[in-house]
């Protein structure tokens, strides 16, 4: 229910008005060669197809290239990116343009094409940017962050299916790790609204997620560790894994940081790609 | 892991340094003659031991009367305030008087003697008074509402046990509720901080505890649809009920709401009281 961007990968989606109807993928650019041109089945023109039907579907007829920069099953929302962009591109091409609501409930049907459920984490902060509420229903609410709060991320080179991540989720959660982690969200909100580095330091662990999938990245504890070693105010899964992530009180923290949890990957053989930026990362955008 | 003080009803605890060692309870004075007299069971002296125990037991010799103001088994805290009365005035009477820290963990043990668990959700806002983060360890943290946010509660006639209230919250929680609630903390923060009624109004709600303690409360439907009839931002249980609570844009409204809330409870024949007040409510003081 919660999330933010960052700057660094990211998807990019051409969008073109045509003639014929419907929405239909071009092509699309990515290493990984599994991503389906059917456009009922892909995130970003289902995405589209949802837009074109809530705003009653005046406007017909897009082309889609997709340009994947996010490599897929990392836990750094690379399907919700492609929606969003997809999304966005197309609103800038529509007669009417939508409000934020509509952009944010159409990228979430696109997400769920990929995800199997319309789970907004990932579309919100890929839509306005920085760290956003990814409500259920209604348009997605931003939190404001400290500007000296950097996450630091490493992206180890092995795959992980959303699919496969959520499915140890499926089990209930017992009430004392509920309250926990309500704690914890309580503790961070107020850290991120005051600015105030010791109030995230003591909110920002995962009682509920992290315990459970943790088992399925190799080294994650080590590279755990290597975070708060470094300083971490917190360190968690990105998304559903198996990427990692820490968040630290500044720049030089986070690269720090990502440097040790790459060692920690490479500990068990793991290649990884590092990323730093502020919380508050970038939002989409027509370029 | 959060709640608020209301100015009402209210304990009052008169604490007196004695030559004998030892916290002794000398006076009970509650309309319900079942406090207990040991110094281990009843929550005031038990909190008191406690803070005697951390601040090192230099100082000792205790004698404390009780004089209950909140009503037993209602949902309003009243274990907890007793706690906290004894321990504020218990620190003002100490050599070296106490951090908040200390005192709420305190407070928090005395608590326990209650209610079987040193849950602070109750202590946290009699202590500092306002809407307040129960940690399970560390200091509470204040957060800051909205001047216009009132309570309104109504306390039915009727008793129902903390330990039977959480009897019911045993068996764990499916993921999807638990994320609802996590949502909608994290926009009634939001509410909050930015003092938004409307994202106030998006996240109040409960999908945790209140379908399965509602069934315990006579009337509770009822009562909490009067509450958003007459415009409340979300109403639920106070606590472990009996009470209802709701929240409301300004004073008129929350006078508006209890009277309706009262009027539901009547039509289940339950006599009730109302109280009505800023969320940003008191706390324990020396008087």
């Amino acid at each position: 229910m919660l999330g933010h961007s960052f700057a660094g990968a990211h998807d990019r989606v051409v969008v073109t008005r045509t003639d014929q109807a419907g929405v239909r993928i071009t092509a699309i650019d990515c290493l990984d060669a599994e991503l389906p041109f059917d456009p009922e089945r892909n995130t970003a023109s289902r995405a589209v197809l949802e837009l074109v039907l809530l705003a009653n579907g005046e406007d017909q007829g897009f082309a889609l290239e997709v340009h994947k920069g996010i490599p897929l099953a990392s836990g750094m929302g690379g399907s919700a990116a492609s929606a969003v962009a997809a999304v966005v591109a197309a609103n800038a091409l529509l007669s009417t343009p939508q409000e934020m609501e509509v952009l944010y409930a159409a990228a979430c049907t696109g997400e769920a094409a990929a995800s199997g459920a319309p789970h907004g984490d990932n579309v919100a902060p890929s839509l306005m940017g920085g760290l956003v509420i990814a409500p259920r229903r209604g348009a997605p609410v931003r939190v404001p962050v400290p500007d000296w709060l950097h996450v630091g991320l490493v992206h180890p080179h092995c795959r992980l299916e959303t699919r496969e991540s959520r499915a140890v989720l499926a089990a209930p959660f017992p009430l004392d790790q509920v309250t926990a982690q309500l704690e914890g969200l309580a503790l961070v909100f107020s850290g991120c609204y005051q600015g105030d580095a010791e109030l995230l330091k003591r909110g920002l662990y995962d009682v509920l997620a992290e315990p459970r999938r943790a088992p399925l990245i190799p080294g994650f504890d080590a590279v755990k560790e290597a975070a708060l070693d470094c300083g971490a105010l917190g360190a968690s899964i990105s998304g559903g894994g198996p990427s990692v992530f820490g968040w630290f009180a500044s720049r030089a923290d986070a690269e720090r940081g990502v440097a040790s949890m790459q060692s920690a990957f490479a500990g068990v053989s793991l290649a990884s790609d590092a990323y730093v930026g502020p919380v508050a990362g970038p939002k989409a955008e027509v370029i």
